[in-house]
């Protein structure tokens, strides 16, 4: 594909549904002028656009948390941003924010919904990452549902992704046994060398419970969800008794037409635990927390975080597939 | 069966495990002489034997959250007693307690484990009931895990079992609407008319979801599961953002050999739904706490409670299928 022009707004539009995994056919690649800004709005030039495992629920007309994207709309998404126009007094051309939302190289936003990142001193992409929605996931989860005590044993799925590497390192805060679940070699070994897990089981492990129970010689306390399937039945076979999930995504069913049955709920009036579903943006006092917590740890290297950076807005539903299919490496983020 | 001489000690000891539905065959009558208390024990003679659903964990060998009954060895559950010999300063030969467990005319316990009754306002069968362990079981799932709010709606599977019948009492009282699940038109007229439900679905009915959204048309906020299975899924269908699950009991799958599979648990995350399994017996402080606020209200007659009280230590395995299958209605205890 050619380079896009700069003069003009270019976005990513639902042109139809994916019935399995997206890909490319289902947007259209739209140009338009540069929008201007309306009363209390902040136009941006996009400089990373987020991808991450929710937005294929927003392809699918199935009910769920928030509504679906619609056919010719712009794909939704967080961005970071510089403000090239503003008629808000708050925000002015050369601002930097965070908060933005759509896949396209410039969005018209309410100020409001804007979050200033001028002086910040990660690097912007952190912002949507180890920093943004997928650490605060993590931050919330733990704090929220999991609050993991020391000496107990915490295991995330999807352990080198951008939540699950957060997980994983709030356990060790926490003084638990951190253990990743994840797929393959490589990540299994970067979660240990580079995240400080204390083990990584892979999920292609023929035997999954058994690695898991090997992993974790004394039970689950706090199990983190990202996956679902058969990684959710294994993982609750080893739960401890008032043992705590945080369901925060199942993203091996994304793409499912149908979804699977799920575990019979006897075990947890056995072992009195507790499944809890979460969203982010239920509790957005979070985000601020987080990022005057964990920015200290980002800049001095103690909260480590991976990214795997594609090139061009164009490229965004290849971006998506990828993280469906776990063929990304941690947080995946386009530079648009 | 004749009458059993009142001069020996008799006593109902697991013969076989049952594979489905327990009978009178999978137990023993042993017939012993009259057992003296050691130092620091007290010997009762058996007024009342409680009957509950949870007895079936025990009579397995599968895993559970209680050991179960060894062959050989007598049946548990909760009595109400008379005090006829102590080895402790705290009870004397006619004091009445509850605590002492065992299918057996005359039990030895430790002191420290009966509660006495001297004194007691309520019917001595109440504190197998409506004042014991069933009650605390709704009191405590509803005061840790439920939280209702005014104007939400609870919904509760054996809606007029011992449990389920304070729950929706409890419903009421939190200024919730409360919406019960039993079995017949008999038993849901005496949930509305007597336990003061707002609604009550018959589960025997072809279209359970249809039935609850229409009993529940403001979906469900609270669901207090004693039953599991085809209603689990029913109940689950209906529930809102933000609904606590507790998760009490199965007893539709007490007697299956394979436990069958549940549902696909996407729908957590989608609704922030929480999940949470209970054991009366973790929190044990709710006993004194659900004695001291409900006594009032069964003596004032404002919390309605039902029995079927079945005559003679020997019917007690019959019971125990009677309360497996629906056949009681309220609390299920035996006069010994």
């Amino acid at each position: 594909m050619t380079k896009l022009s700069t003069d003009l707004r270019h976005s990513l539009v639902l042109k139809s549904r994916p019935s399995g995994m997206p890909e490319a056919k289902h947007f259209e690649l739209k140009s338009d002028p540069i929008p201007t800004p309306g009363p209390g709005q902040v136009v941006t030039r996009t400089i990373f656009l987020s991808i991450d495992p929710y937005m294929r629920g927003r392809l699918s007309d199935r009910k769920n948390y928030a509504p679906s994207v619609q056919i010719g709309e712009v794909m939704t998404g967080e961005t970071v941003g510089e403000v090239i126009a503003s008629a808000d007094p708050k925000f002015a051309p050369g601002d930097i924010a965070v908060g933005a939302r759509g896949w396209a190289t410039h969005l018209v936003s309410e100020a409001a919904s804007l979050h200033k990142l001028n002086g910040a001193l990660a690097p912007l992409s952190t912002y949507l990452g180890v920093l943004g929605m997928p650490g605060v996931t993590a931050y919330s989860g733990m704090k929220d549902i999991g609050e993991p005590k020391a000496g107990e044993t915490v295991l995330v799925s999807a352990a080198t992704g951008a939540v699950g590497s957060v997980v994983g390192q709030l356990a060790k805060r926490a003084g638990a046994r951190a253990v990743g679940i994840a797929g393959g070699a490589d990540k299994c070994l970067f979660a240990q060398e580079q995240l400080g897990f204390d083990a990584c089981v892979d999920h292609r492990n023929d035997d999954l419970s058994a690695a898991i129970a090997d992993a974790c010689p004394g039970g689950v306390d706090v199990y983190f969800e990202n996956v679902g399937g058969r990684i959710q039945a294994a993982a609750f076979g080893a739960l401890n008794l008032f043992a705590r999930v945080i369901m925060c995504g199942m993203v091996a069913q994304y793409n499912a037409a149908e979804f699977p049955a799920g575990p019979n709920l006897g075990f947890t009036v056995a072992k009195r635990v507790k499944i809890q579903g979460m969203l982010v943006f239920d509790k957005p006092e979070r985000f601020a927390e987080w990022r005057e917590l964990a920015t200290p740890w980002v800049l001095d290297g103690s909260l480590a975080y991976r990214e795997t950076v594609i090139d061009g807005l164009e490229n965004a539903p290849e971006a998506l597939a990828m993280v469906l299919s776990g063929g990304n490496f941690g947080k995946m983020v386009v530079r648009v």
